[in-house]
């Protein structure tokens, strides 16, 4: 079970929370228990797990990041530029796993899952694998 | 198959081997083939593999990933002054995957599954979530 | 179903790419729906996902990793003073996931799978296991 999602991002960095629409795809499937892959097949773009409640921890996140990975470096060879991005994008990773239990994400009552666009804007995709277990 | 396991962490920044802990559980499932996803609900928390030898790999660590995320930032926004736990958390991820195979977590030999707290001393959970392999 | 593969890095840090090998796995097993987990059983070097047509993006990556964790710091305790290799080593994590349809690994355009040397040259193994799904 396989489902592809699109999205626009508006910003060149952005975290674009997507816990809803994976929620709602594991109760489309009406699955109980397993879990669910939340993949990005960019590679200047990622998928994190992070806290749901204050938006300012994304705007510090992005700022971070940043900070950790500048976007101007002199010495970066890549024609395109956007050497920071690929960073960024290995630092979060390309996916993220997220378990099913009673029909609901397992998430810690603070936790979201993010699209994390690290060179926008554009129009990106993702993907939620379901691992549906049979008998438990 | 998923369980839940609590533990008290005691430092603002500490690695904590859960190891065998997760294969214990491996044993009591009677679990031969398959992996096991361990996966921390906490957003200033995480998961992370690596050296089960020196425990100055861990010292190092921490140190180095408050070198590179400061705890204090003055231009961080969020209010609760933890962003750096949340960059820490979202760097080394909310879960890590270890296939299962004759019964044995399959680890290398100086590979060692962590709890990593990044803003205690709390209270903290992990689950255990098993993909068992009917076949082969 | 679970695949051992060596391979022999040539610098101390290194990107090689192994979607081909993971790619004729997943083709031998004739396996059609599912996920693949690739892992390294290595705490000095990790898995990730990333651009594969620009070679600059690796020289790029490996460089920027090196500036954010670099190789000699006067802090180290690790005797070994291999500290920056486990760092890079844990940012980008022990294992990928990609999942698997019609045969093909699910990757973007731009994507391949790499494991990363972080403190080579050596002798190093990588594990394929695969996750068959058996309906849908």
């Amino acid at each position: 079970m396989l489902k592809q999602f699109v999205l626009r991002t508006k910003e060149r960095d952005e975290m674009i929370e997507v816990t809803s629409d994976v929620q709602q795809y594991v109760t489309e499937l009406n699955m109980k228990e397993g879990m669910v892959v939340v993949y990005c097949p960019h590679t200047t773009a990622g998928i994190t797990i992070n806290e749901n409640a204050d938006p300012d921890v994304k705007k510090d996140m992005i700022r971070r990041f940043d900070e950790v990975y500048p976007w101007n470096h002199s010495l970066d060879l890549h024609m395109e530029g956007n050497t920071a991005a690929h960073m960024k994008a290995s630092t979060v990773g390309a996916s993220q796993h997220i378990i099913v239990t009673n029909g609901q994400l397992l998430l810690g009552t603070w936790q979201g899952v993010y699209f994390c666009e690290f060179d926008g804007p554009r129009r990106r995709t993702y993907y939620v694998k379901a691992i549906v277990e049979s008998v438990n």
